[in-house]
């Protein structure tokens, strides 16, 4: 197999993920989230120091009248009450009704009775963007039928225990459901790890870099899932889910460089989101897979 | 129309401003807060930083209980629950009957059916303080009948769409329905804005000064309404209004100084929280609309 | 009495407390927690730093599938939603059943009919350790009927107004209670003070240090309680108990030392959690208090 390629510097999407970088700082775009209670504080942060706006919300009236005037939702079900059950559904349903665009972040698929009931429930009323790590990913593949079950990996919690080249036919096979439900056609699914990965089902593109210390604090995940949505409210999804993932890597790095461990590297980190460029998010390495390649990979993932 | 004049270095608000901060420091009140999930340690941090002590509760036996050692209560509508609706009259009556003092922040006020529900609730059973932003201010003064209803503009989230100039019929309604309510008839109102406003229904100033990044942090309002409740357990309303808005600028000036962003500058905010002397808090610039300017400009609004 | 003597360098349980940490940090045990919004976030922040994995739910479905694949929980009741009442007990019958270890942080024992009456449900499925400040241990005991009620002093919200000297009795007795019900009959309690103290119900040690600044930031306590439970997935219950809180004290100790004030100091905390090493740890000043001087204690407390 060759080495998947670099996009060149003209390439059509990195002008369109340093454009969406400038329009979440010049529009200010509202996201609202329904997001879970321990990561909800770095989610809002996150958004503000990407250029956004940010609005959090539980209740379906709260979510449903804030959805209309927000460009994008993110919804996470982390840390799950009892009345998520029904109120969660019910706005996946209203924002399916609207054509309203929302990220997905199926935190621990795969764990606990609710939490299946409720990602069940999204199948036939889905997310534009799904952001997960690679288990969440296989996990929420699996769950929704679109891959062999048999490919499902235990759940381990949290955290993921499979890497990402593992999910990318789970990856695909979400983005290719979602985007048979999607306004105008257009999903993506962003699995993180040491090496990103984003897909609207047919292309699948890699991502490095990034920070160890990512994983030592929390919300990293989360808050991407959040920055996703704010630049979905200024960008098709494909965009979307590169651009919070190449502004995720280079803000990372450049935390790491300041940073003396886990909570001056989380300050840094709010401060890089601020101050990195819309051009060194765009000029990320973003390494395409051949499509030849992305079979090979599917049959023996 | 003149300026509105500076009040003396001299005058005794300034003294009352001087002695809240200090008997923060040197008294410790607890200030409990029944407050939102997104900034809901920015507001306790705050709290702490500010020199006081802090309790979150949301159960009524629990709020109820833990209200008889507080010296004030901060009451937060940002993110509700469904047993709120219940929850949040059955305390304010409480409140109420026991004459106890308490904040109220109206975030979002005319989003969602159960938020407007509640906020209708306390028209009845109001607060000391009300801390909003100029849009939030305006859009309760409409729902509680206090301003003519064709005045309130439209919602945008937990985000101002209007100045605080807009609002100053608004906040000075609010205020003189709360005092129609307080123990020894004082309220008062304290809006956020590039310049902050704080009246107590006759009575209005300004208070210039802050940083633009206190807007992209999540919370810097929510824990202004935390810290008014802190110094409302050791003052009177104006006092403790106007003593919360001028320590928020001169914390929010030092922490600009030091901050490369964001995450830097929430940090530096909070230390700067607990380092600003009360001589500094005091001698503030605090602006006095004159008599007749304040209904010039009632007329005009 | 003579001065309570420091344990021997070469002291087993010194070895026992630098293998805690080094296999936390090797391991990165999860440890779930069911705790308050407040401090929720430096909760999942500290277990990260010490080097564990953190996990948050609130459904009992989904705490106790998350059970079997964490190797101990915590559960602190700070801030309680309704069905709490029901959920709580359910989890800690389930954790009783498994043999499940875990830390409860009993905050504001004594408020609240709520909080009394899961408080009370627990006494016969007792968690593994309890981590408290003095007055909650004081509350704890004496509702239990372990000690003389006259003995409880009147509760203060979450700040404790009792030294932990006055909880020596309180500690001892409950943790003999909780011994009769763990796994192997073991348990500890850990108090939080100016000085910890640690027992398993006949030892009562001592660690001395930390810094004033702990108590200016929300949940020092409550994040402690977070660790404990990381090292009890990795060691006996009196280890876990005293290599958190003396990894705590240095941590605290090393942040004082370069924070401006308590923003910075909490940033600096975590960055130390993450720095300090196994022997600096297991090196901390233990004083153990003689058997007899146990013994006059607890008859003079």
């Amino acid at each position: 197999m060759s080495d998947p390629a670099n996009l060149p510097c003209t390439h059509p999407l990195r002008e369109r993920i340093a454009q969406a970088v400038r329009d979440v700082r010049a529009r200010t775009p509202l996201a609202q989230s329904f997001t879970n209670f321990v990561t909800i504080n770095l989610v809002a942060n996150a958004q503000l120091a990407a250029g956004g706006t940010a609005a959090m919300s539980f209740l379906p009236d709260d979510v449903i009248d804030t959805a209309a005037i927000s460009g994008a939702d993110y919804v996470n079900v982390g840390t799950l009450l009892p009345f998520y059950k029904d109120a969660l559904p019910q706005i996946a349903r209203a924002f399916a009704k609207a054509g309203h665009p929302w990220v997905l972040d199926p935190v621990a698929a795969g764990i606990g009775k609710t939490r299946t009931e409720i990602l069940n429930a999204f199948r036939a009323v889905p997310p534009t963007i799904v952001r997960a790590n690679a288990s969440e990913a296989i996990a929420l593949a699996s769950m929704w039928r679109l891959i062999d079950p048999d490919g499902a990996s235990r759940p381990a919690g949290v955290e993921s225990v499979d890497e990402v080249d593992a999910a990318v036919d789970a990856a695909r096979a979400i983005a290719r459901h979602l985007a048979r439900y999607a306004p105008q056609g257009r999903a993506a699914v962003a699995i993180s790890g040491k090496v990103d990965l984003v897909t609207d089902g047919e292309r699948v593109f890699r991502i490095p870099g990034g920070s160890a210390l990512m994983t030592k604090i929390t919300g990293a995940g989360c808050s991407l899932g959040g920055v996703v949505a704010t630049y979905l409210a200024v960008a098709d999804p494909l965009t979307a889910a590169l651009a919070a993932s190449a502004l995720y890597n280079r803000a990372g790095e450049a935390a790491e460089r300041v940073a003396h461990g886990p909570g001056s590297f989380q300050v840094a980190f709010l401060d890089a989101l601020w101050n990195v460029t819309p051009e060194q998010v765009a000029g990320s390495e973003i390494l395409e897979q051949a499509a030849a390649q992305s079979a090979d990979r599917s049959s023996g993932a």
